[in-house]
């Protein structure tokens, strides 16, 4: 019932794994998985960690993203802006929401992500919607896929 | 869609509330609500801070509790043995399991504590159950109710 941390954003049992099973459009990025669902919880709990040049995905999807960061500081693009995020902030990604996390400001970016058990798949940037997106060059210096 | 944290375990725009309503089974503890449910995530992401001298309610009930230890240290009386807790440890308190949370370490005892939006009402001990539980002299030595 207690999942020890061991130092180092790592904990007793718990493997580092990839942060997704395939794909390139990620960079310098792990999960590791705390909670996996229980009685009337059914969330899985995972505590993202990337490294000061990486990034994870730029996507989109049904399900709700609820974040804290746990370590470090980097920025984030949310719907439609970009905003530095510092330990213990806390952000919420509503549904079909554009978002792409960075560790863009010298520093580890370890993050908690919640999520429901059950959740759909993520969808990726088509070549219209980077062409949308870009339209902001703000966004377009900011995203990476 | 971003919750700030402030500094000193304070957040923007969030409350600092008592930890329940009404009772004197609990001391010096106080709870703040970080997210409140959206989407497909039925959950309440509350923060719970301890002072050196406090401790959260002796209680089971039917809903799980998903903790992460955010802040300093702490004990935790958890189905029928006591653990010391620290930053970063996450722990489970499964359905009608005995819990209680103490800042019994010389420091404050910070904690993320993520419920179910809809559950039900938390358990006190009867006499009968206090007599029961005290049977073990190390848990008759840590719970208060």
């Amino acid at each position: 019932m207690i999942t020890r941390h061991t130092g180092d954003f790592k904990w007793e049992d718990v493997s580092v794994l990839a942060y997704q099973e395939t794909g390139t459009n990620f960079k310098s990025i792990t999960r590791q998985i705390l909670f996996n669902g229980l009685g009337d919880l059914p969330c899985q709990l995972r505590y993202f960690e990337v490294q000061p040049d990486g990034y994870s995905s730029l996507e989109y999807h049904e399900h709700v993203h609820l974040v804290l960061i746990l370590r470090g500081k980097g920025e984030v693009f949310l719907g439609d802006s970009i905003h530095a995020i510092n330990q213990n902030d806390v952000i919420t990604v509503p549904p079909n929401t554009w978002h792409q996390f960075k560790a863009s400001r010298g520093d580890h970016l370890g993050f908690l992500c919640l999520v429901n058990v059950e959740r759909d798949k993520s969808k990726l940037p088509t070549d219209e919607d980077l062409q949308e997106l870009r339209k902001n060059p703000e966004v377009a210096a900011f995203i990476r896929s």
